[in-house]
């Protein structure tokens, strides 16, 4: 087992092991993925994200669905090619369509073009939006 | 009027005014917003934009709001503060509540950190993302 | 004077004096930019900095306006505020046209649209592109 | 064919066809590129993608060759590891030579460093640049 | 109050201020910043993000200053203007002079110079650093 | 050789040689890496690149390790595959254990997430920040 590679479940401190389990369960699958092996390098940076995301990707005021909807959004827009795979994954498992993502993509590619033309026009914001 | 600054509906050419009552009637608002009024220095740049936002953010398999949401979620993202002034306000006349932002913030917060880490700690695409 | 302050050239040391009075020489200005008496509070990091400007935008295979457009489209795509004023001026004053300004801005746009498209459609490099 | 792979000519549909056979004909190639056969997954956002892209890359006030180089910059950029290899390859055909791109690329990485040293010494835009 | 704005101490719910003290205890200051005021909009990202930011931000491995120049770094890449201000004011707090300011942003403006000519000449990964 | 490939120390010309030469005896390699290989093929870049690094990251008021580590800060929060991989090694061969690589993207993590929730609720900067 390299240091710098992941950490698997057999090789994994009881610390480690703990946060794997409480993956597997939350998510109901039978391994956790690569992001969180690699993780698992430092066990409190482990243990700190996966709690972070466990309760803020549960659905509330927003929906599982959409809170993936955004979060593939913002991976796409800073070119993350694993968590494009990863979340456009779980946003298809959420039940995201085909159709779905092609008006999510066609919304990320606008908004980062108007974000540009906002910048280069130098637009001020309108005291409207203020209120 | 200065050159570089904005173009108010009295001072624009016809096919200027044509996009600025197009906006003004599917808005149903009474002035078009100081993007639309700044990128009317370069009408086909303001057609093309304006009928691709058009159709773009009209409710399809995604509603409306979902679309706000995703466009703010980018906007902040990249750090637009007219896009994130402009977006935030028509993501709250669709709908979003205090909730919903507050939920979408911890959302766009969270994927920019572990688009990070998934970054720094090399972290190879599962096999099972691919399939 | 303030420590965070810009450097003004009668407060300047010998060697921050003599990088003002090459910028002044080359670029036919009376005074400094901002920038550069920020950078002054450095001035390892204001000399550095200003040979490779000077040696980077001087004309060769491109023009100099070619040069001072390219440096607003990075500029308007990072979002830099000061750098979007500072070049903007400067691309003006080097022959950009409102016309051409518009094109830019356009091309701006759709790069960083189709830029977040390649990314969330994860579309593989061709092959042709390779050769 | 995988729902999410690449639409090839052959089993598109006639709308997404047409889109191809525009694309074919206007840069007189024999076949589309990987990044059309992704969009043509989603045929609105295809056709208004290419639509776009044809009337912005059209030469005007500004040539075909500075619009490729601007495209390669904001690419550079962005990190999209797609663009730059697909605008790189036409800014090539376009007329980029070997020196042309060492400028660019020189310009590019200059200002994103300055971008940068603009932001961290929250340098203030001056006065001049306002007129 | 506007619901957007900030939550003074005195209009805050009990979980908002027990969050606040424990700030104002751990940092020994009058006021909590008006990061945190915002953020007690939304009480659950409050909490969740000030134990995160206390865990990360103590001493362990690396020092304070480190920790502080290396949020101040990532702030100067992506542009945020509120982060750059309170972090250069904590990282100068906890011993930042001058000279290390100057060295950081020489770095900064390096790595992401450096950062884009790696993408631009598209550099394949030496075999060496995979090991 | 290809054009667009490395350049060789066998392959270059004398002036290219001669920076090659002193990254060898500056670092004590029996090789450059491929970053100044491509950048070879415009040796201006090269010279230019290579005299700024050596003297940016020099130790001076901040040592040679805290530089790599900003260095391989920028490089994550930038997504740079190539520079991630490069200053993670060089960060390494300089002493950065695994707990402090650990605690470095702990911070780079959180730094990107709270640069977004300062950009989405808008926080103004605190009057303490700018004295």
């Amino acid at each position: 087992m390299s240091a710098r590679g992941p950490i698997e479940y057999r090789d994994a401190a009881p610390d480690v092991r703990a946060v794997f389990d409480d993956i597997k369960r939350t998510r109901q699958v039978d391994d956790v993925n690569n992001f969180w092996k690699y993780l698992a390098r430092d066990p409190r940076t482990l243990e700190r994200t996966w709690h972070s995301v466990k309760e803020i990707m549960a659905p509330g005021a927003l929906d599982a669905l959409t809170k993936e909807m955004v979060y593939l959004a913002v991976s796409a827009t800073n070119g993350c090619a694993y968590c494009i795979a990863s979340h456009g994954a779980a946003a298809r498992k959420a039940g995201m369509s085909e159709a779905m993502f092609g008006e999510l993509m066609a919304v990320v590619g606008m908004a980062n073009k108007t974000n540009r033309l906002a910048n280069g026009y130098r637009v001020p914001i309108d005291p409207a939006f203020e209120t």
